[in-house]
């Protein structure tokens, strides 16, 4: 059977990128590699709409939010962080840890967060030096306005704006500088359809202002080792090599494509999953449900852990349990990765399928004509 | 042409380890993951000689130093560093922004040290916490002798013994458990033959003891984490899947060889080129050179760079240059990764072409003799 992977993270590779990683054994202080290694950025650099540069670390999206922590704060600073989920918690974790002060707008799981929300907290803690913000929440499915967001932080505050793109950057319509993002760090197995072991940083020069008088301890995660070394051509440690090739060419299939082209691609597919729910009875779990990944709630009837075994074990398909409170209770589908319109039609299949072993009453297909109807629309 | 690397890191990879990485898109949580990841740890474990659970990060050889500063120190504490290198050079770096007093001993560059020269500094210093060595010193070649200075230490106080094993295990002898290290830390792309993106790290029960009580700020590089991750079979972090998976085939390929045998396969190689150097009248740098690296001296009369450009150009073989003050006036050749006896005659035969090529004056074929020699003893 066919394994394919709809999780949100890792995501479907791409054969192609695959090849370009066998044998890519570049010595990183070599000028081929310098030239990899900068045309890796650039191509980061239009990836994040952002005309300033986009670092590349070995290590997985935590790596990337822990710098983006202990780069830009001093100890005994405050933060704002908005959690509206498990990733949004972390940055307060992350804060913590560091002797930073968060003070948190706390966001049901599963509902999205306000301006109208943000500026009070802003205007009583104008001493917060940071706001960190989620774009996808990957453990709800809910997207945030980050636009919104951070456009009523620069009204309001002089704070750095902070941005978790782990599992929405290359996915949605994202514009780094023109939405006034100062750093936002992403990962290489979401949106950029490249195995794990690879995180992005991109970085404003307000961003850079503040590492100067940083003080908090770093040497691995030390973002400007990093500048400094592309500038010279160069990453600061020994990179992941054959994924920094890997990701060359999965940015290259992305380009071809278009990536205003790919993101129109996810929002279609959550649109057809969302539509695929309701014509077979299931509820999402988010409020505001994203074009990232959605989740859907598993009927108080099924136990979701036998559904997602029945999916991977009798379709090959394997799509994410909820998390902490959450496991068992809603499945998450991704819309990111190397998946196209026909793999979305095999997994609302499969869905179905699976649902009807479990004993969920509906007419068999109406799901999957749902998705063909959506499909039908966005191509008139 | 062929390329063929003997830098001391990333190593050469053999075929099998980058076929094994292609469509190695496991779940990290996933029951198959789960599997890979316990084999690669017992793996390692048999690799580093510890009956010790070794934890495999995401990240390069220098954040799994980072990992063993910050998880097994307290702010203030006072620890000893052996600094006879770049890389011993490092710990102290590594202590100090922690906040950690590193007192270190000052060895020349290209010499060891011996425990009669570390006794004394652990007498005066009963308050170290650890004591941080390096068995092979990558920037010199000079290999330093563990067991001895991890007896000195255990002889004397109670501080953890934590050594930089990354461009040993694998290649040099290494007896983690029997010598008395506390924790041991190494690279994918040294000894492994596996592309560079994971490190290594070996911890004893006491040094799980010293880490309840650390304070030292930690969340990427948390081992405590990294070690409930390993009991439920998974990574704290999502890992770079393709990279463990073609560790775990290197490792086949090295245990299928014998790990002795491949010990003994990088000393017969250093001896060869050790031989090479001298039959043409090279000079070693280091006093004491050991068998992971060798790094040769380039004769006053002729530019380093050049040496390294005409072997690169004109045969395809790239070799490290020196690091900092020893830029172009040393170059090191790696004796690990997938390189064999007849690799090394390769390289000794380009090194005398381009050494010819640049003016010096020797009987060409010497120096590839002098290796058939070497080898016809170490067969005999």
């Amino acid at each position: 059977m066919k394994s394919r992977l709809l999780t949100p993270g890792p995501t479907q590779v791409p054969e192609n990128v695959f090849t370009a990683m066998v044998n890519a054994l570049w010595h990183p202080r070599s000028a081929e590699f310098s030239a990899l290694l900068r045309a890796v950025s650039s191509q980061l650099a239009a990836l994040f709409k952002t005309n300033h540069e986009v670092l590349t670390l070995t290590c997985s999206g935590t790596g990337a939010m822990e710098a983006a922590v202990v780069n830009f704060l001093r100890r005994g600073d405050k933060v704002i962080t908005v959690d509206g989920g498990k990733f949004g918690e972390r940055w307060a974790e992350l804060a913590g840890i560091y002797g930073v002060e968060a003070v948190t707008l706390q966001v049901p799981w599963g509902e999205t967060a306000s301006p109208e929300q943000l500026t009070p907290l802003l205007r009583q803690h104008p001493d917060a030096t940071a706001v960190f913000l989620t774009h996808s929440e990957t453990s709800t499915g809910v997207v945030f306005d980050i636009a919104a967001l951070a456009g009523a932080v620069h009204q309001t505050s002089e704070a750095l704006v902070i941005v978790d793109g782990i599992s929405s950057i290359g996915v949605l319509p994202f514009y780094t500088d023109d939405w006034g993002v100062d750093v936002c760090v992403s990962g290489s197995q979401k949106g950029t359809m490249t195995p794990p072991g690879l995180a992005f940083v991109a970085t404003s020069e307000r961003a850079w202002k503040k590492a100067r008088t940083s003080d908090l301890p770093r040497f691995y995660l030390d973002l400007g080792k990093a500048r400094d070394g592309l500038a010279a051509g160069y990453t600061a440690w020994t990179p992941a090599v054959t994924l920094i090739a890997g990701l060359h060419e999965a940015l290259n299939t992305i380009f071809a494509e278009g990536l205003e082209n790919r993101w129109a691609k996810s929002a279609t597919l959550a649109r057809a999953i969302r539509a695929a729910a309701a014509a077979i009875g299931l509820q999402l779990y988010a409020k505001s449900p994203g074009d990232a990944v959605t989740a859907v709630s598993v009927p108080s009837t099924i136990d979701g852990r036998t559904l997602l075994e029945r999916l991977r074990i009798g379709y090959g398909v394997r799509v994410a349990d909820g998390q902490d409170r959450l496991k068992g209770k809603i499945f998450r589908v991704a819309h990111m990765g190397d998946i196209d319109q026909l793999d979305t039609v095999g997994f609302v299949s499969a869905m179905e399928l699976a649902l009807h072993d479990c004993g969920w009453q509906f007419e068999l297909g109406a799901a999957v004509s749902a998705v063909q109807r959506v499909y039908a629309e966005a191509t008139d």
